[in-house]
C-alpha cells in the first residue's frame, strides 16, 4: 500500500526529517549525519509522535556509529554510548525512545569488534530499519484489529497526531482510522489540540492526503460534541504505558477520557507493544513533559516584569479504568488491566 | 475606583467601540454614529461580552433616534424600529441584547411625540446611560457577593473573558476574581479559550492591567490542573440563562462544569439578573450560535474541493446540577432551580 507521507526517510548514511513545525504549509526535509543533530530535531520537535522519535533514535544511532566508526578509533563504543545518552533524554515522556536505544545497544553488545567496520556498519543499519519496518507493520496489524473493535461505528474523534507522521507509517490511531474507513467508518472528528496544533496542522491534513474527509473542532468542543451524541467514540495513541494500563498522551486525552465516560463514549489507545513500560507500575510515575512557556504565551507576554505566565504540561495520564480497548500488534484488551497487559 | 479600560465609552452623539481582535497587541477606538454599524461590530466581535453586547445595543439605539430624528421625518419610529430589528439579529445567543432593546422600546413606547426632539433624545441617552451604569454597579456588587462565596479559596480558574471588557466595567467573572484577589485569593488560572482566544488574548491582559498575575493553560489542560487539585472553584459569565438555571457559556464550559464535578471543584456562575431569560423552560431551547469554519480553518483547508471541515459552536450550554453556585446583583443561589432562580 502506498505510504502518502513519510516523517521519516533512510539514505544508508543520512536521516531525513521532514520538518513537522512547517507542515501543512511547507513540506521540508532536513538531512541529518549525525546523532545531535537527530537529537536537536526530537527536541524542537522537528520530528513528534512516539513511535517515530523511536525510529529516528535508532538512526541516529547507526549515524554515531558511521560517524564514530571513520577513524576506527578504540573508543568508538564510548562515543556512541555518549550519543545514546544524550538521544535518551531528548524528550522525558515518550518509552519508544528508550525502548529503541535499548535495542540498538543490544545489537551493539553482540557486535565483536573483530568482525570488522563493515559488519558492523551493517548490523546497526539492519537493526534500525527493523525497527522501522516492524513498526509499519505493527500499525498495519493494529488497523485492522482496531478497526474489528469499531464494529458498526459510525463517528469517531481523535485527538494529537497518531499517524504516519508519528510513526514508521500508516499510523496507530489513524491507523485504525484508515482502516476504519476503508471498512466504511463515516465521520471523523478531529480536535485541534493545542498548544501545537497537530491535530489541526497534522491529522486532517494528512488524512486529507489519503482522500479521507475529516471536521475539525476546538480542543474544548468535544464535550459538547459527546453530548449531542454524534461519536461512538475516543481513538487515540500513546506515548508511554504503565505496566497497570494507565496511559500517558498527549495533554488533553485524560479530558476527553472523563468526558467520554460520562457521555457512554468508548475509548480507544492504539500503540505497538514497545510503548508498554513494565517497569512502572501506575500512571503516577510517568515523567510529564512541561514545555516552554513560550509556546502559550505570545510573545508581548514573555517580558521579565511580566504578570502572565503560562503552565504547559504536554501529556496528561489517563487512568486505565477510563479506557475502553487497548490495541497492541499483538491483540486487543479490552478494559486494560496489569494481568491484561502481562498476557501480551 | 479606577476601571483600567473600557469596552464602550459614550460621547453622548458617538459610540467608541474598543476594537477587541486586534488586542493584546493594539488598543484602537472606532467611533459608530448610526446603529448599522453598531450591529455589525456586534456581528464581527469587535465588542463581545453578553453584557457589553447589551450596552453596546442600547446605545446604538440612541445612535437610531438620533440619526432619524435628524429631518423630524414622521416615520421616524419605524425607522428606530427596523434598526432594533437589525441589531436584534447581530449575534443569537446572548439575551442582554434583547434585554437591552426590550429596556430602550418600553422607554421609546413611553415617550409621547408631542414632548418634543429634544426631550426624545434625552429620554433615550439617559435610558442607555442607566443599562451602562446599573451593570457596572451590577459588577461591582457580584464581586462583592461571588468573594463572600469563595471564602478562604486560595486558587481559581476562568474560562473565555467575562471581564470588564465584556461589560459595562469591572466584570462578571472577573469582578469576583478581582474583589477575591483583594482580599487574598493567590491564583488565578485562565484557559486560552479557542478558537477566539478570549482568554489568551483578552483575560489574562485585562487583569495585568489591573497588577494581578495569572496563569494561562491550555483549553484541554485544565482537566489535568483539576486532576492535580490545583484549584477550587472554575468561575464564569454567561450568555443566556434558562429559568431551570441551565447555563449557556463560551464553548467549553460545560466541559469545565462536567470535569469540575468529578474532580471536587466548584462552579459559580456570574451573571446579571439581565441574564436570566425566564421565557424558557430549558436550556435546551437555547440557540447555539455556530460561527464561521473558517475562525477554526487555515486558509489553504479553506478551498473549495477541501477535504476538512470544521464544526464551530460558539457556545454550549451547562445543566443547573453541574453550577455550584449562581451569582446575580440580587443575590446568590446555590445549586440553581427554577425556584431559586423565580425568587430574584
Amino acid at each position: 500500500m502506498k505510504l502518502t507521507l513519510q516523517a521519516l526517510e533512510w539514505t544508508g548514511t543520512r536521516l531525513k526529517i521532514l520538518d513537522q513545525r512547517a507542515l501543512p504549509e511547507t513540506i521540508r526535509y532536513d538531512d541529518y549525519d549525525n546523532a545531535l543533530g537527530v537529537a536537536q530535531a526530537i527536541r524542537t520537535m522537528r520530528v513528534r509522535g512516539a513511535p517515530a522519535i523511536g525510529i529516528a533514535a535508532a538512526y541516529a544511532v547507526v549515524l554515531s556509529v558511521r560517524q564514530h566508526s571513520v577513524l576506527d578509533h578504540p573508543d568508538w563504543r564510548q562515543q556512541v554510548a555518549a550519543d545514546i545518552a544524550l538521544l535518551a533524554q531528548a524528550r522525558p515522556t515518550a518509552v519508544n525512545l528508550c525502548w529503541a536505544l535499548q535495542t540498538m545497544q543490544t545489537v551493539l553488545a553482540s557486535y565483536q569488534d573483530c568482525d570488522g567496520i563493515e559488519k558492523r556498519l551493517d548490523v546497526v543499519d539492519e537493526a534500525a530499519k527493523k525497527i522501522h519496518a516492524d513498526d509499519v507493520a505493527a500499525n498495519y496489524k493494529m488497523g485492522e484489529l482496531g478497526a474489528d473493535v469499531l464494529g458498526t461505528a459510525t463517528a469517531v474523534m481523535t485527538h494529537c497526531n497518531a499517524g504516519a507522521l508519528a510513526t514508521g507509517g500508516y499510523g496507530t490511531a489513524l491507523g485504525v482510522i484508515r482502516s476504519a474507513y476503508r471498512r466504511g467508518l463515516q465521520t471523523i472528528y478531529a480536535g485541534e489540540t493545542r498548544p501545537w496544533q497537530q491535530g489541526a496542522r497534522l491529522t486532517v491534513w494528512e488524512l486529507a492526503q489519503d482522500g479521507i474527509p475529516s471536521t475539525l473542532i476546538a480542543d474544548s468542543a468535544a464535550a459538547w460534541l459527546m453530548a449531542s451524541g454524534q461519536i461512538d467514540w475516543v481513538i487515540v495513541g500513546a506515548d508511554r504505558i504503565a505496566a497497570n494500563g494507565d496511559v500517558a498522551n498527549k495533554i488533553g486525552t485524560y479530558a476527553l477520557s472523563v468526558l467520554a465516560q460520562q457521555h457512554g463514549v468508548q475509548v480507544m489507545v492504539v500503540a505497538p507493544t514497545s510503548t508498554i513500560d513494565y517497569s512502572l507500575t501506575s500512571g503516577a510515575q510517568i515523567v510529564i513533559e512541561q514545555r516552554a512557556a513560550s509556546e502559550l504565551l505570545p510573545p508581548m507576554y514573555q517580558r521579565p516584569d511580566s504578570l502572565i505566565s503560562a503552565w504547559n504540561p504536554v501529556f496528561d495520564v489517563t487512568p486505565a479504568r477510563l479506557i475502553s480497548a487497548l490495541v497492541t500488534e499483538r491483540g486487543v484488551i479490552l478494559n486494560p488491566t496489569e494481568a491484561g497487559l502481562r498476557s501480551l
